[in-house]
């Protein structure tokens, strides 16, 4: 069964309607996930008490629904690839870990990544550079993966995936890759059971609406997908000031113990999920929201009120009208990133504040009218919303002074290219990773509670500094 | 019934013969046209007297044969859309205005034109700047139009058109657009009785040959649609010097009454048509025309003499080799365009003077040996040839010279972006419009007859001057 | 029957495994194959002696097997249509020569190039400068071609070759490429047969492998057809350096007489193939290679050994590693190219040096760790091994340097655009030309044993100097 021929179905193709379109897509997620359950019920019956059932999925793939799809699964299970050489973010890794640790709830596994190099050709073969492989472990693992697996053992001599290269080439023999995959495997023959089941607590949550994604992509606002790329450019904003984050999915929104939730252009969704994000604000839960959202209702129906319909209380604005802009300047470079980057793109809602402040406006003598992004005191919380899309500089400020704001950057000082991560691991134990993403040497300032390196076994205090080498790991188990 | 499929049937795209081709796409024509008589004269029938018939048509659509397809309709209805906030020019108002005025000979209704903004997706929302609305129906009106309609009232709520946005939004109240457009509707039921059925006489055609469009997109010179191309850059050429254009359809040929036709690429012609054109010039016509006019008989076929054919003798050159060309410079820059600007494109015919004389000659070693332009003096008319394609600078200062030289510029100082027309209403009164086409304010001097400001009451004399706020509009009824 | 439409199979299509297209590939160069031949066999039993059989071939249609194809012919006919006025090479008609003339290793003839200008549209008409038509058709006999003829006489009046254009235009009378073929065909009528029948001998030959183009196709490296590139730019190389080149088949392979081998990735091979290389290297043979030759065996199949497999000890190195590459610039611009061109691109191997010396390397961090080019000495011979793409530049820079290393280059110290080539005619005489591919006077320095100018019948002796005109020729046949 090959999931993505879905959207090739004559009549869903043949539909013009998005509310058509959408039953049918809903449908066509269905399928996956009774079949699933199906085969998993049945393998329930016959596998040992030890024996877990898991299934492989890919975390771009919003044609399924991995909600529905995992419910009678043990586990989820990984199937992710990311860029290599000088294309490494850190981001494309543990976005994936993150989303398929907060499915179920648990700890997820990889059932496969990058070996050496990916392709159905070879145009695109980037082997690692020297220590990157090791990078990518740890990082699954500081994010709460159990297991990672590649795709696969040796590279095959013939066939659609000969240059889809495995741990070993095609010459069967140790290599580069090779060794630096053994080096890893005995690290954690040695230190794996101190990092296993790692528990991670976050304060941070991106609200993921599949539906969505499907509504603007019948009519989108923009080429590409526009709800992937907010909803990715709003993780990455968390994850490069360091701030560990959840996935809440719109069909199981559940915001409890979240302070922050980011939402991704919510195209579509019911009164009831619109006023469960109003009632989180008005509890004292703190929304930066992107455009469109609450546009229309849970069947991609626009709705016939002024936008954004029942937010508008919440959010303190209305709007009537939108334009397609390229690129807007900000005037006064609110968010201080610097000439090319203080703009707004794509998208402006022209925004009529009612109670909400304006954090930004556009710098033009007739969208200058309207704000750029917003921000309303609601109850005990607070209601950022983004009327455009902005680069990722202004939405790494805007998380980075919200979350500084109401306290949650703690004192952690450290910010992307080193990527820190933590939890609790079996014996009760902080575990806490430093991870260099980059190619050049990091000085690091240790700025918690004593512990012991685990590669060293040198003992780490408050003030300690430390160099992490270019691509390198450092993992210290708190006393 | 889709008419934009037509060329889609088997028969006609397994054909490489641009004689068969025509023959097909002749067919394709004669189809809708047959079918819209036969409906006009079922209607005919049963409607009142006080009842008219009319049908909806896009005016770049070449595929269907708007001369026959109107013939038993009482009025011809254009369905166009244009630029909206930076991308207004005017000419893609007025152009369709001009066509489907000249189709039936007497005045047009619109019944669709854009409201708030259009598209099958969000990708390209533009509500228009504030004026530009009444701006656009005070140009139709200029143009000839008795009425016009918007595509639609209200927004819809789903479906393809979902954001083809009416004059109300999805919210269904009075917006930014909707006051404007009510502003527009409540002066129009004041003065409306003096715009109405504005006679126009123009002394500038163009000649649309359909069938040349259709030969060219069988061989095409160059990427994209190189007669609608260089048709819409002579309509505009005459548009921003204010002089009115009708359009003389190449079925229906009658120069009477014109000074100067401009001739797009006429590649599709009998000899008889070419005939008429060396006539009009021989009793005192001013033609400017564009490339491989005369190339092919009435079935696409290539004349077998020296070209171009039958014009040789008025044209008085003959060629018999072309070149596909990027860019040459022009020597000596003879429009005074300045560097950028002055430059022939894509197509380069190699002229052999007879008793033309050349007007700009490449600066090339190879092709400079060839004319660009020539000029023709033919009995009482002459006769300009461009034997390559041309910026829009070059087109406009070769109409416009033109129209100076025989004296059809008159008291007319103003130029583009102030748009003027004028024309009868039906109390025998000139009813004179200028249209600010521009974000800026203008000031405009009044060099016309005595008159009274529609919308201000305020009298004009000769040599008065006034300013044109953005987007804002004047009329001028003379006494 | 189209050949070009083989790859549209379904069967083919479909198969997503390399050695099985190739198989499929095989067959579809064999049933052509077998068809002239059967032809042929036809043709022989009731042609007259003095007549002979042929057929037209392109040059660059490698879904037909050249060699099998023209087996039972008696003359190969070449169709090879090139750039005209500036896009004129000379390397784009000869490649096409010297490839036909090695086929079947006696002089061919050219059934079909450009007359005026060429094109199923209108788009790129080119007609030759003044001069270049002549320059072509005596490049074509300089290169081993008997009889050189147009497609087609005159112009026709309709169809989908309406613009490829005959000797005469549309007009059906004499012209300016007219002229020109006529004076040139009577140059041909008083000194044909001093160059008719030219017997050319050269030592340079480029290893011409079908199935290794083939082998890419399914598995590409990079866009476009990275075989035919590097094949004609290693043809381009010894083009410019005034080297004569002969093509070797891979399904023929004899490389007794030659000097110097020319390998384009050689992807697809047997052990037997491979061996033979190495063999000519250590019998003295100097070969230049590119990229991922030797990867796989003769089925398409990666080789389960380090690449480059079987040349492993002749080439002096081994490799387990390869990444795409944008670009990398050559340590100490080591061919002294200049920054811009001083470069590796789209390819690199991770070459690991036995006995092989570096003559490159990359100037980056990670991957300066490998040469990107080596030579190694092997028996009596030389191996040069391209472990990456190279620009034009570099590659000419490696012929010419291996050329003039071994004493190929000769008295010859003409370069292009001056383009030389000789050989000996029926009448036992060396005939020597001198071609001017530029549109500017040349001086050149006739440094070659005493001869006559065979068009103005001057004596010529070794330091003479003579002028020639843009595009003009001079054919010396000496004492």
């Amino acid at each position: 069964m090959r999931l993505n021929r879905w959207d090739e179905f004559p009549i869903r193709k043949s539909a013009t309607n998005p509310s058509y379109k959408l039953a049918w897509d809903r449908f066509g997620q269905k399928v996956p996930a009774d079949f699933l359950t199906w085969q998993a019920n049945i393998v329930s019956e016959y596998k040992r008490p030890d024996q877990f059932i898991t299934h492989c999925f890919m975390p771009w793939l919003t044609s399924i629904d991995q909600f529905a799809a995992t419910r009678k699964l043990d586990v989820a299970a990984l199937n992710v690839y990311h860029g290599s050489q000088n294309d490494v973010t850190g981001e494309d890794v543990m976005w994936a870990d993150d989303f398929y640790r907060s499915v179920k709830k648990i700890n997820h596994i990889v059932t496969e990544t990058n070996a050496q190099a990916i392709g159905w050709d070879s145009k695109g073969q980037y082997p690692p550079f020297d220590g990157q492989a090791r990078l990518f472990t740890y990082s699954h693992i500081a994010s709460g993966a159990n297991m990672v697996e590649y795709w696969h053992w040796h590279s095959i001599h013939y066939g659609q995936e000969t240059y889809w290269k495995g741990v070993l080439g095609h010459d069967l023999e140790p290599n580069r890759f090779y060794n630096e995959v053994s080096q890893t495997a005995h690290e954690l023959q040695k230190i794996g059971p101190k990092l296993v089941n790692l528990r991670i607590k976050n304060k941070v949550a991106v609200l993921y609406s599949r539906e969505s994604d499907f509504g603007l992509s019948y009519m989108p606002f923009k080429n590409g997908n526009a709800y992937l790329d907010v909803m990715r450019q709003m993780h990455r904003a968390a994850f490069r000031s360091n701030l560990g984050v959840d996935f809440v999915l719109a069909e199981n929104a559940d915001f409890s113990g979240y302070q922050i939730l980011l939402v991704p252009p919510l195209y579509v969704a019911s009164d009831a999920l619109l006023k469960k994000i109003a009632d989180f604000v008005e509890n004292g839960g703190h929304v930066i929201m992107s455009v469109k959202s609450g546009f229309c209702d849970e069947n991609s129906v626009v709705r016939y009120t002024k936008a954004p319909g029942p937010l508008r209380k919440a959010a303190g604005f209305y709007y009537q009208e939108f334009s397609t802009i390229k690129s807007l300047s900000l005037r006064d470079d609110p968010f201080k990133v610097g000439g090319e980057k203080n703009k707004a793109t794509d998208w402006a809602e022209f925004i009529i504040p009612e109670t909400a402040k304006t954090l930004a406006s556009y710098d033009d003598p007739f969208f200058g009218k309207y704000p750029a992004i917003t921000e309303n005191k609601f109850g005990k919380g607070s209601f950022i919303y983004e009327g455009c899309l902005v680069p990722d500089e202004i939405q790494s400020k805007i998380v980075a002074a919200k979350a500084k704001e109401i306290g949650l950057m703690g004192d952690n000082q450290l910010t992307y290219p080193i990527v820190t991560r933590y939890g609790t691991n079996d014996q009760g134990k902080t575990i806490r990773y430093f991870l260099n993403y980059s190619g050049k040497d990091q000085s690091v300032i240790y700025n918690f509670d004593k512990g012991t390196d685990l590669f060293g076994g040198k003992a780490l205090k408050k003030g300690d500094s430390f160099i992490l080498k270019p691509w390198d790991i450092l993992i210290v188990e708190e006393m």
